[in-house]
């Protein structure tokens, strides 16, 4: 019997607490939201959201086709020119999602023959992206710039050394500057996925690689997101223009998909001007993720310190965990709740997001419900 | 030096005559369509760019986390409800793009130890699906049901049979019935990607497997596009509700992304019920497709006959292909030009896209332009 092997898989599942199922939330939730990554507040902003349907009214409800034959509007290409400028890279590609964007820059930039040096704690797409790149994977320890030197050392063609510059699970930050170091011994690329650093680090938010001046670098591609701190959808690789048209010629993920639809471009580009406008917002975020975490430790939490706007706060076990997050629910508090197989190290957490405009009150409150609903 | 390689690259391409470029298009192009994949028309239908507009001002600029976290919202499921139903399945997940509707699917339903038939025509997303699949895969013959029977004879564990329903390049449709039969035979499940068969073909539209019966039935998983007939973002995989289930465990591409944002979910929304209610279109876009094909046949142009809204004509060479379709457009016509690397057989050909509004006037203006400019 076709897919009767499911079955025995969801009942594995079942067994192990791992079972997911959807929770479709209403338009207008009372809980208070800690688990979104909307980290500037801005998914709801009137700019952006008439900024999505201000571009769905002129320019269409999609892209009608692929980047490289309908699907390519004048609006994409202001995005792009924006978000280059805004971050510090010379040119930059949007995709219809980070997803795609990350497939689209591992597998472009790691041709056969290639190495592909990869850290252990990397998003799943960029771990996709390796395993269908034509080039040869080496996983390296987490954050481990001398693992990355060793793993350079064992190839002789082009090498690309791929990583988060913000881990999704733990919100901890990759040495940026010394995987460059690393890199640049070897003449190897440095690919990052800055999808949690922009909006939020570097000044008034222009990412990672801006904060650690990498921005711009020939050797230097990131990848971002239109869907966290921007409030929309999408994704976009940032980096040389010789490398963006690479892309255009090579990415099938860019080939092969739909253009990003008008409406989640024009929301993300009010996004950004918003951002270009009131810088602060960057800095809040940082801010409040900081008096999350001083104030989560204070209460006897085990939270991991933030280098940017998540915080990973350790649970016991995957039902545990489970539980947690549905009593923080139970009391008006929405948080993610991370088990296997979406942590990298199989341990469950409890994942908070500190937006820009949570108030020290919410604040105060979030802290007291995860302190009272704690295993 | 990083990234060298690349400019190597361009050259060798730039010598073959394969070099792409984007072309930005203005809100109103002053051309005539026949190249996006916007088969009813619908992209810029009131209905739908309002659809997008009030579900952005509803539910924000984006859906602010994947799916199992806060990305799920009443409107997906809303959406999922009448897709599935409209369709003939039992239910629906939907993502952010049909790329990656492709990628869950055939991972989800290839585990290790499996095996994936998959036709040599199918779809950058199949085959890239196919790669990522811990299964092992077989490439089979285009459209040979005899081809797939031989090779799920040397299979032992769970196997699933991958095709297009209508291919991109030459329009031409898989024998789905026959394909059906041979999995069957074998107790195997069928994952077909409709993203060209939504809309046009069966009743009213609602795709290939519920034109030849195949709709619901407890072996059959198809995949859709909201970005072509929809005229918005997106996709979706339709099947039983248990391969629904196991997909939001499993599929990464799932788990992993942030949700489909409002306004794309709100106008494929709109999109579905304008066709629900007005059923015609689909007849029509098919109407034109044969018509523009019997007219391009009589002025002694070698097309391939459409089973749906793609008509694919051939070109003597990449470069005369680009010429063409660069001179159709300095002819107020569009039209879509696939060369190497996106068309398997190597073949170069401009694409027409027969939309459902287009009227007889404009399809005699489009068939004597192409006339006009043939190499």
């Amino acid at each position: 019997m076709a897919f009767g092997w499911i079955d025995e898989q969801a009942d594995a599942r079942r067994r192990a607490g791992l079972l997911r199922t959807l929770r479709p939330r209403p338009a207008d939730s009372p809980l208070l939201d800690l688990a979104s990554n909307d980290y500037l507040g801005l998914a709801r902003h009137p700019e952006v959201t008439e900024g999505a349907a201000d571009a769905a009214r002129r320019w269409g409800g999609g892209a009608t086709g692929s980047r490289l034959v309908t699907g390519t509007t004048e609006l994409h290409g202001e995005l792009e020119r924006e978000l280059a400028d805004f971050c510090g890279f010379e040119a930059a590609l949007v995709f219809s999602s980070g997803y795609a964007a990350n497939l689209a820059a591992v597998t472009a930039l790691a041709p056969h023959g290639s190495l592909v040096v990869s850290d252990a704690g990397n998003h799943a797409s960029l771990i996709d992206g390796c395993r269908l790149a034509r080039g040869a994977t080496q996983v390296v320890a987490h954050a481990d710039p001398e693992a990355v030197r060793k793993a350079l050392g064992t190839g002789s063609g082009p090498a690309v050394v791929v990583s988060d510059t913000v881990f999704s699970v733990d919100g901890d930050a990759a040495p940026l500057g010394e995987l460059a170091d690393v890199c640049r011994e070897f003449g190897a690329g440095l690919l990052v996925d800055d999808a949690h650093g922009l909006g939020v680090l570097g000044d008034g938010g222009r990412g990672a690689p801006y904060a650690v001046g990498l921005a711009g670098a020939p050797d230097i591609v990131a990848t971002v997101t239109l869907s966290k701190s921007l409030g929309s959808q999408g994704g976009a690789v940032l980096g040389p223009a010789r490398v963006i048209d690479h892309l255009v010629n090579a990415a099938r993920t860019f080939i092969f998909d739909t253009g990003l639809a008008p409406a989640a471009t024009g929301a993300a580009l009010a996004a950004l001007r918003l951002l270009r406008r009131e810088p602060e917002r960057a800095a809040r975020a940082r801010e409040v993720a900081t008096r999350l975490h001083t104030r989560l430790t204070a209460s006897g939490l085990e939270a991991v310190r933030p280098d940017a706007a998540v915080i990973s706060v350790r649970a016991p076990s995957p039902e545990q965990a489970v539980r947690w997050a549905a009593d923080c629910r139970a009391a008006g508090l929405a948080v993610g709740c991370f088990r296997p197989p979406s942590v990298p190290d199989g341990i469950s957490r409890l994942r908070l997001t500190a937006r820009a405009d949570l108030t020290d009150g919410q604040l105060d409150r979030a802290v007291r419900v995860i302190g009272e609903t704690r295993p």
